[in-house]
C-alpha cells in the first residue's frame, strides 16, 4: 500500500501521477519526447528497451514491465527475450551499437559519474551519434527517477505480467503525451 | 570536456539544455513546478535544500552549488550552513520536519525501496503532509536524474563557488520555466 493517501487506486505511477497531475503531466511529456517522439535515429523499441533494462537493474517491478512489454511488443518478440537482455544482454542477438548503449545505460543507473570515456568511444565507433548518445544518458537518468517515484512511494503493481503485455499496443499507438492515466 | 559535441559551452546541464531543446523545456518545467511553484506548503528554500542534499549524495558539484546557492539565497544564510546540512543534517538548525524530509529525500537518493514506512511515519508526525512527502520523494527523484544527466555527458562547472551565489538572485527571481539556458 503507498506511502500516502493517493486518492485512487491506479497501479505503479499512474497512482502518483493522477495524485499530482501537473508533475504527471510534465513526466509524460518526458517520456513521450524520449520514448514515443517519432523524431529519433533510435526506433522505440531499442528506446523502450533501455528504459526496461534501466527499471530492470533499479529492481522496479512496475516499470521493467510496463517498459519491457513495450519493447517486446515493438521487437515483436516474447518476454523471455526481454528477460534475456536484462539478465545478461551481451549474449543476446541485438545489434552490438544497442550493446554499448545498455552499456552506457548501465553505467548511469549506478551513477552518472560510472560513465566512461572508453564506453562512449566504444558505442560512437559501433556507429552511435552524439544524440543517441544524449538521448541513452538521458532516458537512463530519467528511469532513475521514474523508478524512485514508483518504489520510493511503495506504490502496488499487478503481479501478472500478462497484465503488461495487453496494455502495450494501446500504449504504443497512444503515446504517453496527454495520455488519461485513469485508463 | 564533454563526452559529445554539445554545440555551445554552457556549463552543467545548460550545455545539454541547449544541446536539446525539446526535453530541457520539459525538464525545465518539471524544476518549475517542482521547486519554484509557489502553490506549495513547502518553501522554496526548504525544497531547493532538498534538491542540494540529494545533489551532494550524488557527488553532482554543479547541482549541488546551483540549488545550494538558490538555498542559501532564500534562507538568507551563507554556504557554510548550505554545507553543514549536506554533511550533517541532524546538527543543524534546520526544523525537525524538514530533517525528517531529508531523511526520506536521502533515502530516495540510494534507490526507491530505501524508503520505509518509519520513515514516512516519522515525517508525518512532526506534521509533513501526504503531499509534502509526494514533493520530497519526487524532488529527490528528479535530482537523480538530473545529476545522472549532468555527470553522465561529463559536463563542465565553474569551480568557484560564488560564481553560483552569484546567480541565484536572478533564477529565483526568472524561476526555471521558459528559461533561456544560455544567459
Amino acid at each position: 500500500m503507498a506511502y500516502i493517501d493517493l486518492q485512487n487506486d491506479l497501479p505503479g505511477i499512474r497512482g502518483p501521477m493522477a495524485y499530482s497531475p501537473q508533475t504527471g503531466a510534465a513526466l509524460n511529456e518526458i517520456a513521450e519526447i524520449l520514448l514515443h517522439d517519432e523524431n529519433n535515429t533510435l526506433s522505440r523499441g531499442e528506446r523502450e528497451l533501455i528504459a526496461a533494462y534501466v527499471s530492470s537493474e533499479n529492481d522496479c517491478f512496475f516499470c521493467q514491465n510496463v517498459h519491457g512489454a513495450m519493447a517486446q511488443y515493438y521487437f515483436q518478440v516474447d518476454m523471455q527475450f526481454i528477460d534475456d537482455i536484462k539478465r545478461d544482454y551481451r549474449s543476446t542477438p541485438i545489434s552490438d551499437k544497442l550493446k554499448a548503449l545498455l552499456t552506457i545505460a548501465g553505467s548511469v543507473q549506478k551513477g552518472g559519474k560510472y560513465v566512461t570515456a572508453e564506453q562512449v568511444a566504444g558505442a560512437k565507433d559501433l556507429g552511435a551519434t552524439d544524440k543517441e548518445i544524449h538521448d541513452t544518458v538521458l532516458i537512463a537518468a530519467a528511469f532513475c527517477m521514474f523508478n524512485r517515484y514508483v518504489d520510493g512511494l511503495n506504490t502496488w503493481a499487478p503481479d501478472d505480467r500478462q497484465a503488461y503485455v495487453a496494455r502495450a499496443k494501446m500504449r504504443a499507438e497512444d503515446g504517453y503525451a496527454n495520455m488519461n492515466v485513469t485508463k
